[in-house]
């Protein structure tokens, strides 16, 4: 049985560990993902380089466990308030909310953390692009179940292609964040929320299908 | 006067930098802008550090020229080939498909140059985000205007607020771009060009108004 020092210990390490990554997170949405090496990571938050190493043995560790960080920051801000919401579209459009107000709240200070290393790391195969990838897939799978269960509730339109839309509204977020980052303007974050309500009041049930095209 | 042998060196030089750039300019769409050093993109093209210094005295200044080449060869791959249509509304389109054959073609190995750096330089005020932005401005301002031709010529419906139509648009181009470098599928420009054939449709000259919202 661990001692109440050994238990102390541990939790001590457990919260520096957690301290460090997300740091980490931070730095990636600024200086990249690819620029957080243990050495820059050490000056970053004045820690020495082999105090970072018995946290994570590699770089790639590194990135891989500022990567789950990012993603459990991303559930607790964006996913996990939504969740509550029983009724698919409302539970959708509490997403794209959330995720707005992530952003404008500046959670990481480089915009979302994945749009940023999705584009870094869409050229470099290997473990953590498959860490990005799966993060970025469970996204885009949870909008289209959501399409998916509003269509059956009736509440969209069933003649939509739910991956076409989940697409489509996953678009202008992307964009508002790019904007938002480089003009530091939430007009951009605005034009976004304008673009999601016209889509979906768009794709609402269509009591009498429009013939023209 | 230039001798034939002086004239013979500037024109060397002149293609010697174009190559450099050309080179730095697919590198940052993968290693990022900020990862092309002098030295690292000497060790890339195999020319001595010194060399490079002739070219550029400082990275900031490589950086600048890298930003201008890669809009030159922007220009070039999908702008200038559209330009050469009248009707607005075409122009539009014919943007839309040389900006997604750009991608397609990998012009640059990591998807579009001004969709990487814009994000990576989104959190670095100075001289090369400033060049960048101005670069992006141009491109959605273009959209705009050719939006208000078309409305102006009775093409697109002029209820539309042409800043948004931009937004909207833009925003499946990028969405098109993130897809496709992460998952290297073609499926992603795909939705991204039936998103922007759906939204044009859509906002396409109304006979008589839909009134349902």
């Amino acid at each position: 049985m661990a001692t109440k020092t050994e238990r102390k210990l541990r939790s001590d390490g457990q919260r520096s560990r957690q301290t460090i990554l997300r740091a980490a997170a931070n730095l990636a949405t600024v200086d990249g993902l690819e620029g957080i090496s243990i050495g820059n990571l050490a000056a970053h938050i004045g820690m020495s380089k082999s105090g970072l190493y018995a946290h994570f043995g590699s770089k790639e560790e590194l990135q891989l466990a500022t990567v789950d960080t990012a993603g459990e920051i991303f559930a607790a801000e964006v996913i996990e308030p939504a969740e509550t919401i029983a009724d698919p579209l409302e539970q959708l459009r509490a997403l794209f909310n959330r995720f707005l107000s992530y952003l404008e709240r500046r959670v990481f200070p480089g915009g979302c953390f994945f749009a940023s290393v999705e584009v870094e790391f869409g050229t470099r195969p290997g473990a953590v692009q498959d860490r990005i990838t799966a993060v970025q897939q469970g996204w885009r799978g949870r909008l289209e179940r959501l399409i998916r269960e509003a269509q059956a509730a009736g509440s969209l339109d069933a003649a939509e292609d739910p991956a076409q839309l989940a697409f489509e509204l996953d678009s202008y977020l992307l964009m508002g964040n790019t904007g938002f980052v480089l003009h530091e303007d939430p007009a951009h974050l605005h034009r976004a929320r304008t673009a999601i309500e016209r889509r979906l009041r768009q794709s609402g049930p269509q009591p009498s299908r429009r013939t023209r095209r």
